[in-house]
């Protein structure tokens, strides 16, 4: 008999099926036994008398004959809540030895370093599972947003032979007799690919070696990145940034209601065209609103996303809100300054429920004006001396952006740690088990 | 006046257009001067009088009016061959210095050190990019194929903790106060998360750190990698593999039709069902047909990859075959051994025009059975406690393949070097620009 998915049980009331999966939950009444079976597609609800004890996450195979549940009984959390399942045969596949943690509530309230000691267990959970579905569906709509717009996927290099930037937090890797770099973006590679497939896009891995322990750091990261060539000015690349991120929140809009559902999220709001403000009129904002001077900062502060997002939401009613024009001195050295008052630039992040988004603008695409910025941020020409080439033998003007995936959904969904947000979170402290046995600071900002 | 892009010029006749690219080759002829103007979707003759000097490679505008060829005049090697832009302006975005290198030749003919070292030059080249857009299509289509069978996409991490199988020809990265290593598979990953999602897959980098400098070896590249659950017998693993490959030759086939042309290729032959044999069956027709003895060796030595695969064409009219059936003992700790004879395990290769393309297989379900494999093996457990986790609580028999996307483009293309089939190679010697300045062995192996 050919296996039968649970959510196919809706289709095949009265008839004799196959089931295979794991023993989600089972309770005992006496004589009669309830197992949830879940499999790929959800859970289904199988009910059996006299059967032998089966311990929970086993994964089993069970035969019987799908019967439509009474009214009454109807189950509206599940999909399959319309039906259920009468065992004739049940056969253990594979043995769970006991549990550490109960899988079978709805909320698993663990503290986080449970959870990612148990990590393999613990993804199981389908609350847990939801994340990774809504981020899978973040990096598809990526791809395809830009697919759509004849933006060609490339393979960023992670291995790079220096630190282009000066090297602080990065990580260093014994390369044969050299050393080589984990790259911390694909920057260079996206920017120089312009001049090959004029736009470009990647779905890959950049690692930063910050020492730092907060609910926001992780060293290894996916990094949604794009670039393009051929723009007028940088609001073509503010505007291309905010079309990607509105494919994006639609997507996970039409095709994870019910993982919405489970962490009570909301898509953020967004109007016809999100606002974008310059840091100077956004510091000038905040300080009407809050008397608090920052003024003269390169960046904001943490308060000061928060404040400005308040006010984007309340005035714009935009939950994002573009803040472009940082000081160019403070940027990189490819950071394409404003030609009517070079001091700031044209790069901008988007900020969405207080905290960056996303990051982008346009670049220099001149060689000249490259070069002599790259020699004034102290950057090494032979160092990046593919990436010139590229400029020195015709650039057109250009421009892009990147985001994490994992900041995304972890905004999305309102998680309190991007650890959540990683099948295997990566810090100072933990790659897949603790790193050594002192005491963690960085697992004790969320639950 | 809004772009318009090379290969729209053929539904524009007769009305005036501005073109944006690059002066891809520049003809002068007295008065007259012909430029091919090229961009992302490809070339557009121009033609105009008592023009400006163009560098070629530089980023022009062009303005003026699409006319129809005459029948003679017509340049079938071209989309746009039926048509030419009469140029009413130019202008000159960014101007190209000279170049090192002629672009504008059909076949470049340069040296491998070459074409490295211009590498963000070269790549602009018809026929070198024609090899990415090949790489691109193959690593979609494999995506879309599993998609299409309901596989999970997830990312796969970089470092990790330890090198679990032994730590030969691995990466080691300085860590903070620890070392961590770059991953050479996700292996562990993938079948992992086989308990929470059934079927997976990702298409991510690994990293092998041997110290080889042949035209086969880098020491990163993107593995297609792809695991499933409630399988019978490997041979599920074998058809699911063959599905995968057969749908990224199709749409190879299907949507670079120029491109193969470009490289005189064609796609490899298949028939309806791949044919697979026992390695020990294949050494013994090999020993017939060419009385070579390696009928106790553990693997294929080149030539005997290259003498089954003529022996799969000759006899069975297939560029592919598989090869099952390895000795246990030479292969990871995971590897299913066949019941009916353990000394031999149901991992396979697809090989392919001589060389191997695919390696997959069974792996072993039974936590008991893993755990005694890993310590005979040498892996010590509590290095890969995540992964003994999954199999720990419950894991269904399960299997899975995993293929180099440099590889089978390379091997699509009939190219000599898999330097040429990687946007920016990485190997012993080079990333990105030779990292010494001694003699490169490895890039003697192709022209």
């Amino acid at each position: 008999m050919d296996r039968t998915l649970s959510l196919e049980t809706l289709e095949k009331v009265g008839q004799k099926i196959k089931l295979l999966g794991w023993a989600a939950t089972i309770r005992d009444h006496g004589k009669i036994t309830f197992i949830d079976i879940r499999d790929r597609k959800g859970i289904v609800q199988c009910v059996g008398q006299g059967l032998t004890k089966i311990s929970p996450e086993s994964v089993i195979e069970i035969e019987g004959t799908v019967v439509k549940r009474p009214e009454n009984l109807v189950n509206k959390n599940i999909k399959t809540g319309e039906v259920e399942v009468q065992i004739e045969k049940v056969e253990i596949i594979s043995k769970a030895a006991e549990l550490p943690i109960d899988l079978g509530k709805e909320e698993l309230n663990l503290e986080l370093p449970t959870l990612l000691d148990n990590r393999s267990l613990v993804l199981r959970h389908p609350k847990i599972k939801a994340i990774f579905k809504v981020q899978e569906v973040v990096i598809d709509a990526f791809r395809r947003s830009l697919k759509a717009k004849d933006f060609f996927e490339f393979q960023a290099p992670s291995m790079i032979s220096s630190a282009p930037e000066g090297g602080a937090d990065i990580f260093e890797v014994k390369y044969f007799d050299h050393k080589a770099y984990l790259a911390q973006s694909p920057q260079l590679y996206k920017s120089l690919l312009v001049s090959i497939f004029e736009r470009v896009f990647s779905v890959n891995k950049i690692f930063r070696a910050e020492p730092s322990v907060t609910a926001r750091h992780l060293t290894e990261v996916v990094s949604l990145d794009a670039e393009f060539g051929f723009i007028e000015n940088y609001m073509e690349v503010k505007e291309m940034a905010e079309y990607v991120i509105k494919f994006i929140l639609k997507e996970v809009e039409e095709k994870c209601a019910e993982e919405l559902k489970m962490y009570n999220a909301t898509i953020p709001k967004v109007p016809g065209s999100i606002p974008i403000i310059k840091l100077r009129e956004a510091q000038e904002i905040i300080y009407k609103r809050t008397g608090r001077d920052s003024r003269k900062e390169k960046d904001f502060a943490p308060d000061d996303e928060r404040e400005i997002c308040k006010w984007s939401l309340e005035e714009k009613e935009s939950d994002l809100i573009f803040v472009s024009h940082y000081p160019t001195k403070f940027r990189p050295f490819y950071t394409y300054p404003d030609p009517e008052n070079p001091e700031f630039n044209q790069g901008f992040d988007l900020l969405g429920r207080g905290v960056e988004w996303l990051t982008g603008g346009r670049r220099i695409h001149d060689y000249d004006t490259l070069l002599a910025h790259a020699n004034k941020w102290g950057v090494t020409p032979k160092n990046i001396e593919l990436y010139l080439q590229a400029f020195r033998y015709g650039m057109p003007p250009l421009g892009g952006f990147a985001f994490g995936a994992e900041r995304i959904t972890m905004q999305i969904l309102g998680l309190a740690n991007i650890r959540e947000a990683t099948l295997f979170p990566r810090d100072m402290e933990r790659i897949d088990m603790r790193l050594s046995t002192q005491d963690s600071t960085s697992e004790k900002t969320t639950k």
